[in-house]
């Protein structure tokens, strides 16, 4: 038996993901979202919306382009105060610890810890209400090697992303390998 | 040390969504996305990424709704199954044994099986690239009560959905509770 519970941002499942931005004077800043997803494949693009009183926002804004970090399991804890803090209380990465990397691709930082990271270009932006979606297209790729699978590409067992539950505000881990996509179906075809 | 892999849609983690619609003389269509994710808090809006050739595309436009059925790990052979196949093709609802419902707030229908519904206005759409963004407000969220916690709020565990890793083409289960967002955190603050 279905149960109304009312207008709610429970899609499940969220990501956290850290997003590396320049500031004022190349100050590397980095603010965590869990409002994002991939969002075309050709030209490979992903989307993350921000609220306008944020330093990202503008940083954004001003460089066209930002990076998202992908933390894994074991820096929820970094990943967590970073979307707490404010940049402008105390400086992120002398608190975590964590190391920003001019990226190549970008103008932006991404961050040396993390294992995962996408290297945007901003693309589009749409103002849809407290938040804009900011589109990027995903111009590289970097990953530290011990996340790569025998075929050279990441594995979401050794990523070990947090994974976001928006209902209860909580964090969980990747639990077991289920299958692959595009197969585990079949099973069903007539 | 970090390795560059090309310019790939391998943001971690992603969902395992099934886009609800209805079709010429109000059929019931079902399709699987894994690009989507939450765009904005107020309203509550989330977005999904189609390719013009689905039916589903088409769909969207002219009922101005769609439904995101989110499945639990039980369901993710269902949820393939309904990527893989054309509704041309096949009856999915036959093949699958899922039973749509009318929603009674948005023009699309939901699935009974599954066990959290997000029921979604046309707000936006947005061209991308190969990729069309549309983006919904949640009108109402429907979930099973089964799968609610003692605030009557869902609970990701209980839920319990697939989870997709582009990358690597495959699912996995939800793994263990780790802690609070805006919490865990505050272990680092000075």
């Amino acid at each position: 038996m279905k149960k109304s519970i009312g207008a709610h941002t429970f899609a499940l499942p969220a990501p956290v993901w850290v997003v590396g931005t320049y500031g004022e004077d190349k100050k590397p800043n980095i603010m965590t979202v869990a409002w994002g997803g991939i969002c075309c494949s050709v030209p490979p693009c992903v989307t993350i919306s921000l609220q306008k009183h944020r330093a990202t926002y503008k940083n954004i804004f001003e460089n066209k382009a930002f990076t998202i970090n992908i933390p894994s399991q074991q820096q929820v804890i970094e990943a967590d105060y970073v979307g707490i803090i404010s940049g402008k209380d105390e400086d992120k990465f002398t608190a975590t610890g964590l190391t920003p990397i001019s990226s190549q691709v970008v103008n932006a930082p991404y961050i040396q810890e993390f294992p995962l990271i996408l290297e945007c270009r901003l693309l589009h932006t749409l103002e849809i209400g407290i938040h804009t979606q900011f589109i990027g297209e995903i111009i590289d790729v970097k990953a530290e090697e011990k996340v790569l699978g025998e075929n050279g590409l990441p594995l979401l067992s050794k990523v070990n992303p947090p994974i976001f539950s928006p209902s209860e505000g909580a964090y969980y881990e990747v639990g077991d390998y289920v299958g692959k996509s595009y197969s585990i179906g079949l099973a069903l075809k007539k």
